[in-house]
């Protein structure tokens, strides 16, 4: 069995290594233009000349749970070659304790408290009632889901909005264009988590931020490109939206000089919110190869990635 | 049916209206020297001269969980009229939201992060382990079983430590002084919701705090009168501490030029963990007068405090 590991960004010796040792007996070599044809391919973001060579694959295995860097790409036949993204692999309690942490900092007004702490202030502000803080949360897959938990553990009204219509216990939910306007308005902090898609690019723009309670919050831990920048910055100047918690960008690093960096309503991360986990992925990438390689069938394996969809 | 009300630092006209309206047919006042004998008390910190002058108390309601300010003083027969604190009340849903997101802060460097955002810079941090991030409470009452039971959910390592041994579901339990030093052995992050009593007056010091795992954080949200102040200073200027998030302090407001306030490594709120809901609170008092009113058995209402553990 031969596995080319095509990953942009990633430090590939460990990767290799550690895929090395959970499949003895593989050959798992760093792709380079002219290589060997493998059967498996383990990616972050490859160039499509890795897919015009490597015409012999038997699965793509993404290192990452967002695929759209790879769906943009032609890619072989998806009955012949399935693509796979990672699933959880521990990035769901990361995600979890990202947006919890992010909430309770808007509902607590932590942010306004370290100010007056800075000023060396003893303040009091009266406490905002849960019940005027319904969490919006914009996809429920594994990873909204999670979220969705968490939060609810906090006594926060949880409502979801999904493509297709889910069921989640303890959340409220709305699904498709037609559900989406109900959804953002009763809606006070957003947390976007949907995957990137042709339809969900700038869902969060003015038309769709401008429906959610004044005094809004948004949480983008998504992609850089369900957000329209100066539509968000101009609803904080309105004041119709209270601050931001933002983790991607349309450009990552986020520029020198993007506005985003030193706006005081606005708490930048660098993309750390659900990180992979190299031990968790390799074990979990090797579990799916070995099992393809026995011969099970496609549908069996979790993560599959509808191409048509494009997650 | 007569009701004194008697509380420092708090607005009274709220609780009174509230009160009166819970309670129709009692008289609700504000107390003061030389007042009509009350059949029940409402209090915050009361001076001693109301208990002097009160003498045909039924029962004392405190509107906050800690009952250090109260147990202080000469308390009318227990007996005659049990003090009850505030039992959750709204509570333990603002504390597990303090600490979760205070443990999250530290475990997810947020802190470092924002440091390097304020500089512009686009930064990377190895995640760590959670298994690394042992978390332990020191009171497992109410706010200490809802804590640990949020924190759980991270998938965070959980101990507990109280005066008496309990058994809370996911939390590796520990009591008395023998267990002690073997809780704070393998914790990592050190949570205060520990009543204030003579045994556990400055709890937090240096020979304890010293047996925690290197690179500790230390969370005070129960009293201030917990933690020896300067022993935390220097165990953080050795390193030994990476940092603190306290809401409670010796002297309240905490006083100008106190080096808490500016300290980089020291996070600093006024006091605010968990507020005392009126509402919530109102009810719940309201309910408890009732049912003493009626005849119920003192040993049936929750939140009984025993004076001679001090909580």
């Amino acid at each position: 069995m031969h596995i080319a590991f095509c990953c942009t960004d990633t430090k590939a010796e460990p990767w290799l290594q550690g895929l090395q040792a959970a499949l003895p007996g593989a050959t798992v070599q760093l792709w380079s233009p002219g290589a060997a044809l493998a059967d498996y391919a383990v990616v972050w973001a490859p160039p499509q000349a890795f897919f015009d060579e490597q015409t012999a694959l038997r699965g793509v295995f993404n290192i990452g749970a967002g695929v759209d860097a790879l769906v943009k790409l032609r890619l072989p036949d998806a009955t012949q070659a399935p693509v796979v993204r990672l699933d959880d692999a521990g990035m769901s309690v990361q995600m979890a304790e990202y947006v919890c942490h992010a909430v309770i900092r808007h509902f607590r007004e932590f942010d306004a408290y370290e100010a007056d702490v800075a000023r060396q202030e003893w303040s009091y502000r009266k406490p905002r009632r849960r019940s005027d803080f319904p969490v919006g949360i914009m996809g429920l897959g594994v990873l909204g889901e999670r979220v969705s938990r968490a939060l609810a553990q906090f006594d926060f009204p949880v409502r979801g909005w999904s493509r297709s219509a889910k069921t989640v216990p303890g959340v409220q939910c709305f699904s498709g264009l037609a559900g989406l306007n109900d959804f953002l308005a009763a809606t006070r902090v957003l947390v976007c988590l949907l995957p990137l898609t042709p339809d969900t690019e700038s869902i969060m723009r003015k038309e769709t931020l401008e429906r959610l309670l004044p005094g809004a919050y948004i949480i983008n831990v998504a992609r850089g490109a369900h957000l329209v920048d100066d539509d968000l910055m101009a609803l904080i100047d309105s004041g119709h939206i209270a601050g931001a918690t933002l983790d991607v960008f349309r450009v990552e690093p986020l520029p020198a000089g993007h506005p985003f960096w030193a706006h005081s309503k606005i708490t930048v991360t660098p993309h750390t919110s659900a990180r992979t986990l190299r031990d968790e992925s390799i074990a979990q990438i090797a579990g799916k190869i070995q099992a393809l390689h026995r011969g099970a069938p496609i549908a069996s394996l979790a993560g599959v990635v509808d191409l048509k969809k494009g997650y």
